[in-house]
């Protein structure tokens, strides 16, 4: 099965590069019958799209997705839907310094090494742009996962690089360009990130993406647990590091009676899993987190070689995010749907029949 | 495909239960011609197996595996290799009383959720029994990525609990129950662990792996990434709630100059990426890092319901280990195995002719 | 994806080879709940054994299947079902001769020329022996399509070489060792395979398989059309040529007007099409056939290279079949009944909610 | 793994419908480094494409296919290839008619059982239209297997209806409008398809597709053989009912004898099988035979129910191709392409380092 392709039910494969003319998606498996028209797509693209704020990279694209298939009179029809999107700002010779240079942090070496060239026009296939269509994509899985189960996929910033930001109101987060739940620290972030940019570095973030709703039983014991798929997408999302589930790393350093949520007929007690015991959804909200590296697209020298092996110093020009983090909350919300939407399709298939005969435990008592 | 297979051309599918007849896996796309025996198997599965200190569960259980299939004379023949491991030690008795019972921080209620009905001795398919055919499976890629490309993938514990664990030395390793690269912190350990015991609580752990000599250019760009298939495999492991490679988590925190690695013609000068670069090997060593919780089978009583939906108190009985992790450094390592393996084969489908033409930098100046 | 694995939600992965200590298979994804004992699986197992009748090999296996998992106090419980068959009747000394052999006809040449050697006892993992695991598992599907919408399938031998065997009755096909559906014709068949085996050659055989009550809309408009999964199957079975779906290859030859098959509310007119309209299960019966080639092991002389190149002469000795399309029905059925299943799985996945508001038009008038 | 995909390395992902925006592919998992262009895939388009004779229908497409990813500077970058064809000359006001009704033998009720909705104009998913990107995607694999391999594939028109068409000559096969091996029976062809309009039917054809080259080594036991995906991808285009590889259904009725290729040191002595032994290729030509169907699409009416069951009689207008086999050669040359691709590609990730010692028997003495 070819490398491009996520999901095994909720089928999405992307394709194009940051300079090339287009990029986009195909997805494949969606159920029929749901309405959807290209503003449901468009909402959650505008979301994640370039140039909206003085802190994340000043490339103009409006990113407005072309439905070319698997739509009929407003509905699904239940066969591939093709997802276009123009590049339309590629400034390809701010790039040309580059295609003989590998720069640090960047996939420059190991694409060269492994495909013999690249596409280096703005990082080519290693762009952050690439995440466009899957935005695209994750806005049908949450349409459906919402209208068929309730589900509701949201997510915000959690730490910005030494900053921790505490959760306060999911109504805040659409109220700032950072996705902060905390409204009294935006104050702090600005300017953190206005001292960043004028020292040409750059820093990393945290994200926390929590699913709600999510019936219990998707998912499955090995290997493709609900909280291992998870870990594949989201790792699998451009500069991830680290994915955690629930409590996370921290539960190495925890007890069994501190992990464990305890079960009462009125409720979970606690929700240290994360919404995920034994690969499979407990009906606890999902809850990931993770860790972003700073983008290594920075202003300040560093070292490397060139493609014939000599050294150079590297400095990079060109409209970069000096944090990608800033972004990457409705690309992790649209990765997370789409794997909770794959899940539920591959559950029915198995499970479509199964009456457990238990009371379901509710979320929280 | 079934979601019991991991891996797309060296692929493993595993099957049992706890307490069932046997427990096994049929691992195929073994390359053709390479020397195989059951010893090459029985040594990664003896340093699994239980029973082997006062730290782990008591269950006595040879582990020994036959293969049915896909070795002649001595040799892989390129056709799949069947892996018999029969289960031995069965007290099947000691769990009639979980039946009707979900166990906290178990999968008793998602699997019941899902599936209506459940192997419930010893946890059926959840069990960490499970992990024995992995070990077997993870041998065969050792030793095919170790004569191919000698590749040496190694792990130890990081952390038991509030314990850190510092690196010595690999020789260590092998030399106490814990896989601790440090000599002089094992009675520290061990009394942790004694005390822990007698507490009738568990702990959890830290576990680091390291892949040397890993050929750069493994990976793909999205979605099947070297570290996002990792973060899969690994957070598939029973009981892993994070995966981090490299630098992980903390990279949230960095800044650009600190986390990027600079290249010199004389070798990288750091590895805060893992050896992973846009989701493809740089040639660097592959290093990951996962959390694993504790045991949630544990003596102190703790809140849940029964089958129909009561309050009941739940004390968990039998044989366990109080810390899970303490087994799980071969299992982690056969996890990396495979999947290094697996891509080292996507890798030549696609690119079995490439020359780069750029020399390779070495891992370390 | 593995290459030994079948279906993508039902999905049986085999392993095993005529001469090893043993073969079987992992059935994965059956759903869960369903009765289900070794004596199921024995039935079909037991039709298509060898040494029944004096038409077939005198191996003698008594091909048991011992279920090793994924079934819990009789029920599936929806984990992997590992089967296992022993090999009893090895008589690996007839093969020594083959061994630096190429029999004409036989895999000895691509395999070897695919991978460098091969298990050459009893043609390894080519001989018809390894579909006895898939007989078990198409054992499941069957089942479990019965009890969940009445599909019945079955199979029957319309031609033995040069011999036409009309279609008269299902009642008869288990009265007789050809799977004839006519009585009549039973004495012509024995005395031609009497004749054939007193002249050292074999024989092909035509064999046709029917599944009633298959509902509509099971299979995927492009690629994994049902007919296309189902000719992958079948085509994959040892021995096979040519696959048709209703009027299969006698189409070319057809005019519209001859083919297509008219609907009327009472029925359809006729089944032309063999159940599948654009890739898609209509609700008529899903009618295949196959080709079966002769038997390439035969006692007739044939020439042939060695290991080096050398010409030879091969004369095939050891225990077989004159006609392996005797036994081929059962297998030719567990087929069908894993594709159709598979496919009845993926339906639900995606279309689950679907209601058509169109009456169903019954199969026939 | 979505239904919309063929093959596992090589990946060819399809979209669209006859009268929506567009069509297109993604060719996933190409090899890098090689030289493509427009005009490369645009050869076998205009093969393929409508309006080109007065014996195929007369939709005007350029069918001109636009590179949107995965190239760059004139080679494949070994990421994904995106195809993308605009739909020109959509009269989807000639379908209005059918949008309540059921054509027999086409997909409108199958695709209404399914989804409970359809694309109806054109035929929706199900137009032979969709054909396109794959003759884009076999360009493609074409283009690598004859540069790496000296593999050609070419097919021709063996039967049209009831007229046998004699295998004469490669040369004429480009030269008529039917892909006819011999010129002198073209008036014949011509007089037949002139007479089968004006009657209002359509007819059936048989196509023949030849691989010469393909290296020894290619396919999988189980289940994935090389005539297995075969029989997939070509069972899987349009309107076709029946696939045979080599002799196909006429080996039901030989003898060993007859059927089995001898070897000798100058070369295999006879080709019935057509290439592949035990699912693997033998180095000689991969020969197939594909039955496609007559057009559904005719002037004649006939009986059908419309939406709501009740009866009504059909009658096809707008623009259709009386024989639908009379395009297909291209497409089906395309299908083998890719299915040999994808096996060469398998091949050389589990086998790559094969030596088998053995010498290569030439395909012909």
């Amino acid at each position: 099965m070819s490398g491009s392709t996520l999901g095994k039910l909720f089928c999405v494969t992307v394709f194009g590069e940051s300079h090339g003319p287009a990029i986009g998606c195909v997805v494949d498996g969606c159920p029929p019958g749901m309405l959807l028209t290209e503003a449901d797509i468009q909402f959650d693209l505008d979301r994640r799209k370039p140039g909206t704020s003085r802190h994340v990279t000043q490339r103009q694209e409006s990113d407005t997705a072309e439905i070319l298939s698997g739509v009929f009179e407003g509905r699904t029809t239940g066969t591939p839907i093709a997802l276009l999107i123009r590049n339309e700002d590629q400034r390809s010779k701010d790039y040309g310094n580059i295609a003989a240079t590998f720069r640090p942090g960047h996939a420059d070496y190991s694409y060269t090494q492994k495909y013999g060239l690249r596409d280096y026009r703005g990082g080519g296939r290693s762009s952050a742009r690439l995440t466009a269509p899957i935005v695209g994509a994750g806005a049908i899985a949450k349409k459906w996962l919402r209208e068929k189960y309730g589900v509701t996929i949201r997510g915000y910033m959690s730490a910005l690089g030494p900053l921790d930001i505490p959760f306060e109101s999911w109504d805040e987060v659409g109220n700032n360009a950072f996705f902060s739940p905390s409204a009294s620290i935006v104050p702090q972030l600005e300017a953190y990130m206005d001292a960043l940019r004028k020292s040409g570095d750059s820093v990393g973030a945290r994200i926390t993406i929590v699913a709600e709703n999510v019936p219990a039983g998707l998912g499955e014991p090995l290997y493709d647990k609900l909280d291992a798929d998870l870990a594949h997408a989201l790792m699998g999302l451009n500069a991830v590091k680290g994915v955690e589930i629930g409590d996370g790393m921290q539960a190495a350093r925890q007890k069994g009676t501190e992990h464990r949520d305890e079960l009462t007929p009125q409720g979970f007690l606690s929700n240290h899993a994360g919404g995920v015991l034994g690969g499979i959804s407990s009906g606890q909200d999902v809850v990931a987190h993770i860790a972003i590296k700073p983008t290594s697209s920075i202003r300040l020298p560093g070292q490397s070689i060139d493609l014939h092996g000599n050294p150079i110093e590297v400095v990079t020009h060109g409209r970069h995010d000096p944090c990608v983090g800033i972004r990457a909350t409705p690309i992790a919300e649209a990765l997370m749907a789409i794997v909770i939407m794959d899940h539920a399709l591959r559950h029915r298939a198995q499970c479509g029949d199964v009456h457990s005969g238990t009371p379901r435990v509710p979320a929280k008592p």
